[in-house]
C-alpha cells in the first residue's frame, strides 16, 4: 500500500491539495494509495504520543498503524524557515522505530512559495530516511513558486509541474 | 541576556541536566542566562499557537518574547532518527520570524546514546539557522556516548566533556 | 557491471585495502567487479580532464568509459577534513553528465580514523548522487575506528565490519 | 588580511569575475584583499602536493602560505553537479591542518546558471569549515541565474546582486 503525507498541519495548505493531486496521478497508473493529513493529529500530539507515551494515543496510534503496515510512500514537503515542518519530524519521532521505514522505499516532493523549492528540506529528510533505513528515490522534484504554478480551487497543477510528477510516479512504480 | 534552549520535551531528559550545567558554567563566567526548557510547551502547541494563530497562546507568547529579546542562543540538541526533535523545529516554526534569529548568535551542543554525538541534527540545525540569519559559532562539541560521561543525580559531567564546554564558552563569550 | 571506486588518491590508503575486501567479498556472492583506484588518475588530471578539455585526455577517457558502462556503484569513502577527499568530486566532474549516474544505483561505504565514520560525507555524496539522477542505497556503513579494526597485510577486517558490509551487499544485489 | 578564493579552475569563469568584482567592493569600504585563483594552482597538483606531500611544491606553497597568514576569508563559489567544485575541496586538503582556519572567519557566495544559487554547496562548504574550526557568517547570498546577471566583459552586476554582495560586506567586516 502507498500513503501520501502531507507533512504539515497548517490548515489549507498547498501540501494537502499537492497530496490529492498526487493521489489521483498515482490512481491514473492504477495505483491505490492513502493520504495522511497531519491536519489529522490529536491538539496535544506532542504531550501525549511521544517517548514514553509512545503508543498510548488511540486518536494517533490510527495513523501510526497506517504507516507500519505501508510499503511506499510519498512525502510532500513544504519549505518551513529552510527545512521541512516540525510537526513533521515530530510525526516521524512518534512512528515506530524501526520496523516503519526499514528497508521500505519513498518519493519525496519539495514545494516552497520562494525560489529554493524546499532543497534543504528534501536533504535533511533524506539523511533521516537513510538513517532508518528507508530507500529515498532520487528524483526528487523542487516546486518552487509553488502558488503561480497551483489551481487551488482546481487542484491543478502547471503542465511543467504534473510533468515532474509524473516523471517522478513513474521512477517510484519500479523502484 | 544569553538563553539555553534544552532542546526536547522528553521528561527527565539528559538535554535539561546539561542545559543546568552550561548555566552553571556560564555562571562561573560571570554570565548570566535562562532557560527554556521545551517541556514547558502548551500541550496542545501544534494546533494554538503555529501559523494563522502565531502569537495567540498566551503560555507561549512568554517563552517567544523570552526568545525575541534574547542576544546569544545555547542550543542543547540531542539526537533523535538521526536528526534533532521534531519539536525544536516545531518550536523553531512558531517564533517571531526572521527578528528572533537575524544578525544574533549562537552555540551548539549535540548529544546521543550512540556513537554519532548528533553531528548530522547540528549540520541541518546550522542550514536552519543561517537561513534565518544567526550566525553559528564552528565549534560544536558532539557529546556522544553521553549516559557514560554524565552523572544524573549529581549533575557532573566527565573531565573531558566539561573541558569542551568550557572552550566553547570562551570562543562564544567573544563571538 | 559493478564498479569499486576507492575514493581517495593517497598512496597506501586503507580505502584500497577496503576496495580488494569488498571486491572479495561481492565475489563469494557470484558478483564480478571492477576497482578504479583514484591513485591511477593522471598526475595532471585538474588541468587536463576537465571541463573545455573533458573527454580529451586518453588515459582518463578508459577510466571515463568503465564509469558510463557501469551498471552499480561502491563508493569507499575515507573522511578527509570532516567530508569526502576532495580528488573525488574532481573524478565526479570529470564524467560524462547525466549519462554516467543517472538512474543507476550505488552503496557507499564511510571510513575514519576517528570516531565519525565519514557521517557528513556520505551525506554531501547522497545530495551530488541525488542531484545527478543516482539512487543511494539508504544502508551506509560507517566505519570509524578503521585502523583497529583492518589488519592491513592480511586485508582483513574485524568481523563486526565485515558483517556490516555483507549485510550492505546482500541489501545491495536485490536493489 | 583578507583573501578572496575563486572557487573553480576553469579558464574564464564567471567566478574569478565575481572575485575581481568583490575585490572592489571591498576597495571601497577601505579593505584590502587578495584573489587566489584556482586556475593558478599547478598542473600536477593532486599528485605532487597531497598528502605526504604536503608542502613539498614550491609553487603550490606559495598559495598555501597567503591562505595560512590570512585573517578572513571570501569563497566564490560556483555550483557544479549539486555542490561545490572539487579541486576547492582538493585545495582544502593541501592546506596546512588546523591552522589555516582555526578560529578564523569566512563569508560564502554561491552562484550557479540555474535556480539553486549553490544553495547545496555552501551548506556543504559550512559543515566543512565548521570542521575545520572556521566561522562562516550566515548571510549567504545565492546568485542564481547569474549569467543574466552579470557583465562580463565590464565585470558589473546587477543592481540586486551588488546589493547581496555589500549586505554581506556590512556584516562580514565587523564578524
Amino acid at each position: 500500500m502507498y500513503v501520501i503525507v502531507s507533512s504539515t498541519n497548517r490548515q489549507g495548505s498547498v501540501s494537502i491539495k499537492l497530496a490529492t493531486i498526487y493521489f489521483n496521478l498515482l490512481k491514473d497508473k492504477g495505483i491505490d494509495s492513502q493520504i495522511i493529513d497531519l491536519c489529522d493529529l490529536p491538539d496535544d500530539y506532542l504531550s501525549s504520543a511521544l517517548y514514553e507515551k509512545n503508543g498510548l494515543n488511540k486518536i494517533f496510534n490510527g495513523q501510526r498503524e497506517t504507516m507500519l503496515k505501508a510499503s511506499k510512500f510519498v512525502f510532500i514537503v513544504p519549505e518551513y524557515n529552510g527545512s521541512f515542518p516540525g510537526v513533521l519530524k515530530a510525526f516521524i519521532d512518534g512512528l515506530k522505530f524501526p520496523a516503519t521505514f526499514t528497508d521500505k522505499k519513498c518519493a519525496l516532493v519539495g514545494l516552497s512559495s520562494g525560489q529554493q523549492g524546499a532543497g534543504l528540506a528534501l536533504s535533511h529528510l533524506t539523511d533521516i530516511f537513510n538513517y532508518c533505513g528507508m530507500n529515498v528515490l532520487a528524483y526528487r522534484p523542487r516546486l518552487s513558486n509553488i502558488k503561480e504554478n497551483i489551481n487551488m480551487t482546481e487542484k491543478m497543477l502547471s503542465d511543467q509541474y504534473r510533468d515532474y510528477l509524473q516523471r517522478q510516479i513513474d521512477k517510484f512504480i519500479p523502484y
